[in-house]
C-alpha cells in the first residue's frame, strides 16, 4: 500500500474510531435508543465502505499484480488459485 | 435502560473502539489487507450484536412497555404504532 | 396476519421468485457476472425488506399485542420475555 | 464460464428459486412469522453464497485472466483499473 492509500484508510479509520466514541456518549447520556441504532448502522456502514476499499487495494497490489514484482508485501507466496480462494473467504466473512 | 444493561452496552463499545483502534495499528504496521479485512468484518460483526442488543431493549422498555409509565426516556409521547413504524424505518437502515 | 397483509407479502414473494427465474435465465444466456451481480444484490435487498415487513407485523400482533386476544395464531403461548429473547434470535439470523 | 461452473451456479439458483417457493407456501398457511423470517435469512445466506461464487469466478476470468485471451465473455474491453472500480461499486451494492 503506497503512503497516500496508507493515510486515506487511516483516516477512514479514525473517523470510525470517532463514531464509536460517539456512541459511547450517546449509552452515558440516556440518548433514545432509536438514535443511537441510527449511529450503529452509520458506524457500519463506514466500516463496509472500508472493507470495499481495502478488498480493491489487496484486489490491485495483490491478486492482480501477483508476479510483477509489486507485490512485495503480499504475505506468503501464494498461487493466483490461493489468492482468489483467500478472498472468498474473506468476502464469506462480512455476506454470510 | 437501567445501569446494568447501560453498564453491558458501555462495555460492548468499549471493546469495538478496541478494535477500531487496532485496525488503525494494523494499517500503520502495514499489516497484510485480508488480515486487517478479517479484523474489519470481526468489528462490524460487533457493531450487529450491538444493535441487535439494543433493538431488544427498545422493543422491551419502549415498545412493548409502552403506556406502563416505565416508557419515561422513551422520546417524544408516540403511538404504537409510530413506535413499530419507527422501528421498521431502523431495521431498514441495517438490511439494505 | 390479515388478508390485505398476506396479499401484500405473496406480492413481493413472487416479485422475488421472478429476480431469482431471472436469474437464472442470464446464467443460462452467458449474461455478464457484474450483471447477474447486480440483480443478486436487488433479489437480496427485496428479501431484506420482506424480513422487515414481516418482523413488524410479528411485532405488532404477537410481541405487542401479546395477551390481548389478538396473537391467536402466534405459535405456542409464550411470555412477553421469551418473544423478545426470540426476536433478538431472529434479527442475529440476518445482522451476523 | 465453462460448463462445469455454469451447472454449479444453475444448481443454486434452482435451490434458491425452491426456498423462495418454499417462502410463498409458509405465507399461504399461515404459518408462524418467525418460522417464515428464519427462512427468509436462510434464502438470504444463499444469495450471499452464490454472489461471493460468482464474484470470485469474475475476479478469475475477468480481473486477473485480464489480457490473457481468456476473457472473450467479459463485456467490452476494459482497463484493469476499470475492471476494479467495478468490482468496487458491485461489492458496495452488497455491503451498504
Amino acid at each position: 500500500m503506497n503512503t497516500e492509500k496508507r493515510h486515506k484508510l487511516r483516516s477512514r479509520i479514525n473517523r470510525i474510531r470517532g463514531q464509536v466514541e460517539g456512541l459511547g456518549r450517546m449509552v452515558d447520556e440516556d440518548k433514545y435508543c432509536v438514535d443511537i441504532l441510527t449511529q450503529i448502522a452509520a458506524a457500519r456502514s463506514a466500516l463496509d465502505t472500508l472493507g470495499v476499499e481495502l478488498l480493491a487495494d489487496h484486489l490491485e497490489g495483490c491478486v492482480v499484480g501477483h508476479g510483477s514484482g509489486s507485490e512485495h508485501h503480499c504475505a506468503e507466496p501464494m498461487t493466483r488459485e490461493q489468492l482468489i480462494a483467500e478472498v472468498k473467504t474473506t468476502l464469506s466473512r462480512f455476506l454470510k
